[in-house]
């Protein structure tokens, strides 16, 4: 697309992503969800009155837990929903927390589930990836089939950029259609093993490819099958902490030294405010050390359950 | 979300659409794809050196073509792919040209495959149906499970609006997951069992629910098929020109009045100017009397080839 501006990034996605996890010494990625409802009462989210002035709360919401986590974490993963949601002012503060988490070193996982067939998922795939809003990943829905992927793949491994496929998601209906088994494999293991071959395809000599795979933490047991059946892929693992999952039903997603995966918390740290434990002695404007006490947390449980412990 | 603000339609998607295919005489639904290497020269999209520039050409553009087939046919979708391509100023020409439509008196239908769970499926559902974005129904990729699609039928139930799922797609990849076999039926017509189930459960009484299909004009015997197991179920079908379905390949989709399917096609009417037939005689500055032309075509050929014969 004319659109593309950005000079591709200099390694790939998989070695920047490791880098980051080793550098940080975790594998700990928040989602940024901002949702009205849920904001610290300091940020006075309930007065904003026009999809402008939200938008504004939103980007600075968002930019606040930025430059909490931005030292402890190697990677954020705004959910695309929470700001479209807020119609195109959201899209403009999207915009704006990207360009943030960017100038605070952290890589940006765009969690969009896009997906579509040839010249829409290029559309797609620039877009995010290497044209305006310039992340660094993008979530991607399989439903279509292999050569809807295709154009993603093209566009992550020309840009230095990645992309997770959704493989076995984290909530009960997964079961529905990702369960239904065919020859002895259910749809999901066919999916995982499309993934494992892009995956290995643009592994490019490393260990991992510019293509993983997105696991719930709902589900240990598929972690565990999933991560030997893909020796090349990246596994983001969302459904840690609200969703039910424990730091030790994600230990299956990594490898021995503590790489191959990210884990996901969204709510349970940037609205860390409304947890008790983490708000306690804090007055209403000091929401962000909740933030900072509930990212460190996570990063505590998930070194001392998985072999995470093992970064360095 | 108290983003929301549109007043509830009085009438069901269902009904909206009957009744606006019955005054136009025509299932037609024109794609609105905008891609800057494809506009008319007129627009002289080329010569937008800013994303700002190149979203005023977008919007003028769609637009235009709104002036145009708005008195021929109920419906547009807007693909979100080509707006989100080029960034923020993207998504403001998308909600200008959702509003234009809207005061021409079509129906629009985003067509963004949007698909997560909860709250997450909540918020797109809120935003592209109830709130800022307010189409009048949207696509959805269903391969998160079932539990993922009832936050959507449930905005789109109360706010009279639809949803489309994904069931048959009409690229060669559709074939890779959608066409595995679990106790003798494909995933897509476990899909599509889902599909009808929420249709029929959301049909209020009529013939139609408030949940739609969506199945290629790729694939003729599968829209018979289908057309027969979802009595409920609206069909949208894509792909018919440019991708190599005919008039005749979507005949099966309709039921025997002509209703129960709407028919799309992008680029074939909205870059006629491309068309040697369709651009025969005409100057640059002509290029929506191309639109024009191809857009009748369309119709003429619908209504001598399928059911929409009958619509009256």
């Amino acid at each position: 697309m004319a659109t593309s501006s950005n000079p591709p990034a200099s390694a790939t996605f998989s070695a920047r992503l490791a880098a980051a996890i080793k550098q940080r010494r975790t594998p700990a990625c928040i989602g940024l969800d901002p949702r009205r409802e849920s904001l610290p009462p300091a940020l006075h989210a309930a007065t904003a009155s026009d999809p402008k002035a939200l938008a504004a709360v939103f980007t600075r919401f968002c930019c606040d837990v930025i430059d909490v986590v931005a030292p402890l974490v190697p990677i954020v993963k705004p959910q695309l929903a929470c700001f479209e949601a807020i119609g195109p002012d959201g899209m403009t503060a999207l915009a704006e927390v990207i360009a943030h988490a960017h100038a605070k070193n952290l890589l940006v996982l765009a969690d969009g589930k896009r997906g579509d067939i040839g010249s829409t998922a290029e559309a797609y795939a620039d877009g995010w990836l290497a044209g305006p809003w310039a992340a660094d990943a993008l979530t991607v829905n399989p439903y279509l089939g292999l050569d809807s992927i295709e154009p993603f793949v093209k566009v992550a491994t020309d840009r230095g950029a990645g992309i997770f496929i959704l493989v076995k998601t984290s909530n009960p209906g997964s079961k529905d259609f990702q369960d239904l088994k065919t020859d002895g494999r259910t749809i999901y293991e066919h999916v995982a093993a499309g993934v494992e071959q892009l995956a290995a395809r643009t592994a490019a000599g490393g260990t991992y490819g510019a293509v993983g795979a997105v696991v719930g933490a709902t589900w240990p047991r598929q972690l565990d099958e999933l991560r030997a059946a893909m020796p090349h892929t990246w596994i983001l693992v969302p459904g840690f902490g609200k969703q039910g999952g424990r730091a030790a039903d994600v230990r299956g997603a990594f490898d021995a030294s503590g790489l191959g995966a990210i884990v996901v918390s969204a709510r349970d740290v940037i609205f860390a405010h409304a947890r008790p434990e983490m708000n306690a002695g804090l007055a209403d404007d000091q929401w962000q050390t909740a933030v900072d006490r509930a990212c460190r947390d996570m990063i505590e449980r998930l070194a001392a359950d998985t072999p995470a412990a093992q970064l360095k």
